[in-house]
């Protein structure tokens, strides 16, 4: 279903017509919009369009709904699932330089920006006003790409994910429609949820082109503590019971031993090749010390050791950084292999047995496959360490990878907790939420894109 | 478009063929299911079915699709916005007999009920389990009610609403589909968020037969306390100053003068008649001290007066029953008259000027409407108690609430915080959303629910 080669040219003018400057067609810049950072293969869109405004996407939208040609919204392309390959060609939505902060209300804790604002600029932009923006899934992403994936991260335990804290989108729809949803008031009983709706859509239904995100205050005091221990299921029932005691951490992560030992290679660091955890604690001074008092004899009862404290803010950041890191130290474990993240998400009461599980059958794999987590959600992932061009090496990562999926569908989970479905687990929605649910998701989607041209190929089997 | 006599005889004989004992078309039935705890006339359903399972609700519903007849899900009828009125006629599938909770999982947090459940008995039933469910509109309403109008009250400044605390649920689509969506995981990116659609569709999009929802362990400590003001503007600007700081509260109530004055003599209390804030903090006892430390100073700077302590059940238990009785206490200043609530949310940073310019028109109109809140969530109430039957005073009363929403509306809030479209705010829906996205709106009822069967002549307009 790939567009005819002489459509794609009068597509190419027409765009070129309007916006002169900012069309390419160049190999390399279409290769560079044909893959996330996945091990999926690169599916390159015919061409690369770079608007600035909605009005402008509104107009590139209508010109490929009139040609019946595929769109794909791109941001940074830091998705993890081929969110962003042009499985049948068309054109690539380019959002980066629609990234201006639009308004910051600090009093009301909310700004509106454009979609291909960065995460990390944000936070820049918001220092010197004491607020910050809390999801942070690692890689300093687009807020556009975070929406549209339903993104999370380390802070989600807190803060919650992409979910809780979009207030409100403008999307521009398959037929060139601007609408805008949700508002500033804090939570509204006013009509059908279209923010949420939108959020996680994955570009399937519109293009976002602008987002009212929620801002919280810096906290008081911020700690940070690295904690090693004698053992995985120790670990883990330490994240579980500080949960379980309603402890507001605000981050708490997982690196097995064979992840640190990745990490301290990468980043020139000496903790103990063992199963580690990583915190931060927000709160006022006192508050954090009571949090960290639980915590450490939680940890203290469950084979952890002392903690490594990281109270200065540039100690901190080296902390995290390496953390942030986890998936490039991986890879650099096997020079010239390629990383596959995957990630599911179980209930916390069935964390420890599904991590464990999940090891066992990596290490009687034989497979090199690094396990990372934000296990205060539930959620893990593991990155096979791979060569995409060896068959047989594939094949167990894939029979692993859809092992992984089965035991936390069949533990109450989900098969992914916050990289989304992409076309990489697409073959996983139906047996996650049933055909009746799959069947209603695609009746939005057809009332909403009856030509099937936002992004195809994606979420929907 | 009301179903012909013929049409609703054999609906109801095929109803009671299959229910024998379950269906009723009694007068007084029909009444009592024809509306709500608004001034909204009256309008009954034709008949009124009491399932008792999924099963039953799926086979209720595909009956009356074969007749192209209106179906009506009843929980409590406690909502305010004539959600329950049958407004074409029809059949009202009552949810009350399904009110089993089915699964508490302590450890995770979470549980699984069936939507007749009420929100007393579910924490009744929890109390052993040292968990909770915050959700609080005052009203002892049904779980699935509160689902279907996106419910919140007093503890969603700290807890959030229905949206947050919905894990999942189970529909029975108007084509007797049983779809089930969310899951057990905290959180998700697989696929579109089905069960935020379903939160807040207010019956129009199709029968909640289950909901999972999330749960949080009882605080260590608990206080609550009132605190007087010397102003109206003092009170408010307490409570903006309180969530700027990021205290977290867990409750934080306004009542006016009007409404403290009703309050105690309908409870026989003795507060000052002056404008008053209610006040509960959760916490750790550390905690709970430095919350309270805090606000204390805020009021001090803004004409509060001395903070009068509730610590123990009992007591916070009168204090809490006081504020949900304020719409009874207000009905009650006037024998006769009816109450008419109505609510709007705002950004916290609008909400004294809001409230002030909102009263002051009251004043103006010579009503008596009592204003209370949720304030810490930027969202007002006030009541207008009246005669419905004397159509000046009920005009004077839609014109101060027009001018009302049409204020909320123009600081960035919404018509309604927390009480529903139903079909008395229909007609602000366009006015806060744009005619696009209630198209969008209009798109996905018509893709679910394409005979428009399914409580019709709510949300939409």
């Amino acid at each position: 279903m790939s567009v005819p080669a002489a459509e794609i040219t009068s597509i190419v003018d027409e765009l070129r017509a309007f916006l002169p400057e900012r069309v390419s067609t160049a190999a390399a810049v279409r290769e560079q919009h044909g893959h996330d950072e996945s091990y999926h293969r690169t599916a390159p869109p015919d061409v690369v369009v770079f608007p600035e405004s909605t009005e402008e996407v509104a107009r590139i939208v209508s010109l490929c709904a009139r040609h019946r040609c595929p769109m794909i919204p791109f941001g940074t392309g830091t998705s993890l699932e081929g969110h962003v390959q042009a499985l049948h060609g068309g054109v690539s939505i380019d959002v980066t330089r629609m990234n201006d902060i639009l308004e910051v209300n600090a009093e009301d804790l909310d700004c509106r920006i454009q979609p291909g604002v960065r995460r990390k600029q944000l936070n820049e932009y918001l220092r010197d006003t004491g607020l910050f923006f809390p999801i942070d899934p690692g890689a300093d992403a687009s807020l556009g790409g975070m929406t549209a994936t339903r993104a999370s991260g380390t802070n989600a335990v807190r803060y919650g994910t992409m979910r809780e804290n979009v207030l409100g989108l403008t999307v521009v729809l398959a037929d060139g429609r601007i609408v805008k949803t949700g508002g500033r008031a804090r939570k509204s009983a006013a009509g059908y949820d279209l923010t949420r709706l939108f959020v996680g859509s994955e570009g399937t239904l519109g293009v976002i082109t602008e987002i009212r995100l929620r801002l919280y205050g810096i906290p008081e005091a911020i700690s940070a503590a690295v904690c090693s221990f004698g053992s995985l299921a120790g670990a883990v029932d330490t994240v579980i019971q500080t949960i379980q005691c309603g402890v507001p951490v605000a981050r708490i992560e997982l690196l097995d031993e064979v992840q640190m030992d990745a990490v301290n290679r990468y980043s020139g660091l000496d903790y103990p090749v063992s199963p580690t955890l990583f915190f931060e604690f927000h709160g006022s001074g006192q508050g954090v010390r009571e949090q960290v008092e639980t915590v450490g004899a939680l940890a203290g009862e469950n084979t952890g050791g002392e903690f490594r404290w990281a109270t200065r803010p540039e100690d901190r950041s080296r902390l995290w950084q390496a953390r942030h890191d986890a998936y490039y130290a991986a890879i650099a474990l096997r020079p010239g292999a390629q990383g596959w993240p995957t990630d599911v998400c179980v209930p916390i009461s069935n964390l420890a047995e599904c991590i464990l599980e999940t090891r066992a059958d990596i290490d009687a794999s034989g497979l090199l496959a690094p396990i990372v987590g934000h296990v205060g959600d539930g959620n893990f992932h593991l990155s096979f360490i791979l060569d995409p061009d060896d068959a047989e090496e594939l094949a167990r990562a894939e029979a692993v990878n859809e092992r992984m999926v089965a035991r936390a569908l069949d533990m109450g989970g989900t098969c992914t907790g916050e990289h989304g479905i992409g076309y990489g687990k697409i073959g996983f929605l139906n047996r996650e939420h049933g055909t009746e649910a799959v069947s209603v998701m695609r009746q939005v989607k057809q009332a909403l894109d009856p030509g099937n041209l936002m992004n195809p190929g994606k979420i929907l089997p």
